[in-house]
């Protein structure tokens, strides 16, 4: 067998015998009658579906979402996508000595080193109206805000990968500063640390997240723009900043039809809705290519237009640091 | 010279000898190097441009925007469309008893008729969160609900066509309940009265209104679901009816390129923006035909899809009431 | 078992135990090589697919469209749809006293009273070039008119259904004719009236309607319009209703893309198009919602923008009339 | 004086002293106040716009549409088009031996030729009803057909442009016929012969023609739809052919959005669609690439998608015939 | 048994008893935890997919794609698409006299025939810039240009496909030349012949052809555009021509969202837009209106804008020649 | 006279007593028949329209483009755009120390900070394949490269504009790799290098640019992917760099409606896409926002979806450095 890279990367044939965590079970009857389980079992890969056939109730309370199970069986190619085949399945004990954070994917910064580096931005502020309403607002939603995810699917979708992609964003930001110094650092480094917060209310954790009514209806947008403002009154703020903070959360998505009420209007809103594309592609673009080897094109990746990305075989020539 | 039926419907080769406000007053130089002014003429039909040339600067600065003038002169056609040839023009005195609201248009109905319709709406609502927010909002507006235009071009662009706006739709809406009775009234009452209510903010004043900064950067409808939040935690309402209100707001103009962060998602949204178009349609509609003859098309009119609309020659038969 | 509230209604895990109406049947081979049935089976609140496994050839004859049967099974999940898990069936006899018509929707009006509404509204008429084409063309599919579903899917696809359409649509005419009096009820009533008359050449039928060759070659618009001029031909008239009752078929779908190969160019059409929108969009809204409980929100509808609304939980108060 | 090859294609600074139709006449008053007429006067090749300064009341009445004068001006640069400057102007009397038509471009076959070739045409039929309801279209609308245009713009907008552009396209039908062998050509053929006949409803008159009240409301496409179907009628004509030759009228704009109501959905109606489309281009081509010298680029024209055209400087080698 | 029209003919319920070419093979596990292989089995008609249950190793690596087998069974349905249910298979030995040929579709005229007709296309040509450079690239890439299909899906997708579209786009050519005397004939079937050429770099090979990194990376229009570059130079070549026949490649999409970089400017590129487009949509056609009978519709051609066609009932009176 | 801060910073009612320079030159005639001039004046900051009236056949001459005048006379508005009225005019002499230089804006950098700098990134390339492809053609294109603009109007629309533009985007490239290591810098320096290189080909020269031929029928990308593959057949290379290169350029307006024939499919390449429009965008942002006051919104910027910014009032707090 070979040495476990994690699912994800399993292919066509490979043995699976590991820890998995059950991300999710549904009840199915065959075509024979009997009842089965679909089960996604995941590790930090990646996920893979699994059928576990003629399944008694006992299986069906058992192999709930969110439990531990060691798992042996082969891959297999079900309609062109991986299939785990289930021989044998047991759940994991207290003797395995696993735990559920062992299998889901977070953020490649520890919680208190991205709490470091956005309170470092904070405090080089100098326009106390924007300090003091991104410090409140940071503040009031804290918890969640470090171990939220970015969203539900397609980028940063992990523990902490809310404020993960702030904290890129925000050295995005300072670089480009420094190129362009007409940016005014105090306004985007506020928007871009308040701009997605609202999902801390959208979304429903920070695990397997869904969407909240409160999401679905507002958005993460109107809820934030709303926040901004109750902020600004409870710390008596009445400045400018109040409604270009707010301008920025707005625009963030660029246009009306990717759903901001009005386009980027100032310099700053303009810049901020450009850096959070390119997190969000780099990391798509990352994760995607990371599951296929030089030479190959990744599958379709549905929020990058549906396009399949080429692997290059030239060898990249890293320069010594 | 044929009776007088307001500038709007002069025809070319017409004789003009009244009292017109100035709209705005523009200063130019011409070809032969001379100033000329260029003024847009209006009483409450329509407007018209009128060009007066070899103007000196007692000229330019008498006839300024928001005075009144007495005016003789010739309609002719410039490009394709309507300019006043002046021949003598004078601005009005306390002699010739004309004021401003004589040239202004303004909403068939007043000011306290309006609100006394608003008042009963407000008053007949069951659910006493929705009560309260909306009748604390138009309270803390009223000045400006009661004046305001409900745009600065389109439809109801004219004194009180915001509230005016609101009393037609609250009617329809009452029509529209007695067909579907499953509709929550006061919800959808309550959106009607507030969902254009953000206009107090986003427009300058009630009379050539324009944009306000704050109005270009946020928009009415950010505007208004933020007074709604306020409004909720100063009343100390907490309920579902905050996010549902909210969510009227939000989605009143259907679509996300519409400037609608969140589509209509409860059954009231949907029909509060279908209530909307109506009325702004047949209010644009009533006023493009209203400037033809049977058996002509209008202008285009671009709010319309740039459609131009044809009037039957057939008679309308009227029931007798 | 919980009280029978209709097909429509159940959720996975319950029993059931009832009369069903077979919409279709085909024929399939299990991988296992043996044949199954797959039954759509209905009653009036909706319907659910059914595998009938090692199907006999006698069961293939026996189990076909149109029949209606005695089934017990279970209400389990298939790829997120409800599928329902046959146990036993049998054919219904005349013992069981049961009818097609007590498994198919209709409209909630019988068909006299529909009737009697549409010759009440073409008696009001004034106008007697509209009244006497109308009149004719409603004589002349009169049964197919009174029978027949609005459309295949989508909304008000029950028996009765068009005719049932075009009363909802005659009184919400009549309520916005009431507060737009610039509106010619002649016309209007008309052209509701006849609007999507061609369907009864469109379509197959009054239940499990399919499109026609005509239907799908020509289109009920352009069947319509035709009608309309030959109508006029009979009956020797000559005035310009004729042209303008058939611009308001032609434009009822408001814009080329959406099949209208004429916009809506008088006040008339465009009210026409906005009121056919309501009724038919109040239609699958509260078909939708009608099925989940208040707090959830209803599958994708994808008629209205392949959206899912929301019920609220807040409890509306209603009136005492 | 360079040799008069028509005032479309004279250059910034010619002379001209020709005769010239008026094309159309417009009065109106100069920044001096004086009257001024706005000439638009035209030959077989083109137009220019022409002013004629301090226009007297005699000048108004004789300078008028349809009359040919003779001109002696300039041609001067306005805002980037040509224009013509007067300096003697005088109506043309019948001592000068010009008429209308020697000023109007027509199709380059005669109306004998034209019908000659379209009676063969429908002679070669062997389809009986497709040869009776065409034989029986044309000669009821025989003199509008032969001397109306295909349009008021774009392409094929001269005398006899509607029926010349008719054979073309029977032409090109006939070669693809050839290499298509499963074309049926009595269908086609019939089809192009009718595509547009509902112009000579749609337009006024067969010069400068305008669209009539029935054309903007209904189009040329449902006007013939009801023709054919009236012809039918009274050919007491029954068969499949009626509705096909009803689909291809339908059908020959190619989408919804461009007009037609149904999409080609036989293969004639696709292939009609095609053809319309081709030769419509190559007569917009010929004509914009005809006003340039090798090595320039034409004008955008607007029909073409805004596109200008290169004109290669390479010589095309002819081949001898 | 029915006269075997070939697979793509068969309707459920058919007994299946002949040769088929396999054209792919994947291997599944079966919901009973056994293997199984999907097989895609053709013949010149068509495919069909068939299931091979509980398969051992050895039919694992015995049928794979393009063994020839001989296989017995039934048609059924499955999903509303066709499925072969095998009761028996073996391979075909060569005893059984069968060849890959036998089972590939391919154009209908001889690969002799194809470089005839093209040979002397070129030789008729009088610029001689034009004809070398055409000359030099189809002898460079002669053999798969006489072999590749014109693509993996939707048109000309056979043995030979390429240069047959080719032919017959060039006799279109022709005919259209003689009816639009202006058109360069050397520019045009230069342009026809070279504007897929870049496709025996795009794809991988003659029969079941897939699309390689450079095809994906730059697509056939920039590869060619690249080799009459490159041809140019190498025959020093330096005129106009060069940049036109790039251009005519370049833009035979017709449209950059079709992607083409840029749209056709010169009238040969237009055409031969139209001509491409023309052919392609002809032999899609052809091909779904031959599966199905007098007064059925096609399935959806998906290239086709998703549309499905209608085979007309009424007979087709085919003039003697 | 206030301070000259150059012609695109002046208000109506400013006077002018400069030295401009001419960029374009058009003879007109005024509607009292005499010719005048409509010059564009320019200096660094942006540019007017002025008319000369009465101009006599010595001022056609002289005042023609490209030629530097001393001009006096006053700021008007004509049809809301700054018009300047001219007093006085003459033509510079060879006294007035004035060169053609000063008139006209271009990058901040000098031509050979410009080069050096590029140099040195050339110069870090680890991938020899790479680098001598671009060493190649900068070397090759290197005056032209230096000193053309990176387009004709938008962004970058000055004398070196095109390199600087590249000079920025080394610098954006440089720092995100640094955040993503994950990026081949080699790859992305070359392709960003060469991205807009055809540029050379596609425009006239440095100074007011137009298209040429090649240009509008070829485009700057083409010709680029074009000259990477002749220098890679010059130098003999052969690996993947060339199609990767070719790929870059290819792609780098993102989408095949922005003129890419094939969208971004390697992570570089989507990079670059989006360093060159934040480049691009900067840009356009500084100088539109350059020329308003704090509190006021710009013009709207065409390339920018049209939008207008707004300069906030809020002081930017700069961090001592």
């Amino acid at each position: 067998m070979k040495d476990f890279k994690g699912i994800g990367h399993y292919r066509v044939g490979d043995q699976v015998d590991h820890y998995l965590l059950i991300k999710s079970s549904v009840k199915g009857v065959a075509s024979n009658g009997k009842p089965f389980l679909t089960l996604i079992l995941q590790d930090k890969s990646g996920d893979i579906e699994a059928k576990l056939w003629d399944a008694s109730s006992d299986d069906e309370e058992s192999f709930d979402a969110q439990q531990i199970i060691k798992v042996k069986g082969d891959v297999t190619n079900y309609r062109g996508r991986n299939q785990l085949r289930i021989k044998t399945i047991r759940l994991a004990t207290d003797m395995d000595q696993v735990k559920v954070s062992d299998f889901v994917e977070s953020a490649p910064l520890e919680i208190n080193e991205i709490m470091e580096k956005i309170t470092q931005y904070v405090f080089e502020m100098r326009n106390p109206n924007i300090q003091r309403i991104t410090r409140h607002l940071v503040k009031k939603h804290q918890n969640e805000f470090l171990t939220f995810p970015a969203a539900t699917k397609n980028h940063h979708e992990f523990v902490s990968g809310l404020s993960y992609h702030v904290v890129s964003m925000l050295d995005i930001a300072k670089s480009l500063s420094n190129l362009y110094p007409s940016l005014d650092t105090d306004l985007l480094y506020g928007g871009i640390i308040l701009h997605d917060l609202g999902k801390v209310v959208e979304l429903s954790g920070s695990i397997a997240a869904s969407y909240t009514n409160e999401g679905k209806l507002l958005g993460h947008i109107s809820i934030m723009v709303n926040e901004i403002g109750q902020a600004a009154k409870e710390l008596e703020i009445d400045g400018e900043e109040v409604m270009l903070l707010q301008h920025l959360i707005l625009s963030h998505h660029g246009k009306a039809e990717w759903g901001s009420p009005k386009p980027p209007m100032i310099r700053e809103a303009e810049i901020l809705h450009m850096i959070d594309n390119i997190d969000a592609k780099m990391n798509m673009l990352d994760r995607a290519l990371d599951k296929v080897e030089p030479g190959e094109f990744t599958d379709r990746v549905f929020a990058l237009d549906n396009r399949s990305f080429y692997k290059p075989q030239m060898e990249t020539v890293k320069k010594e640091s």
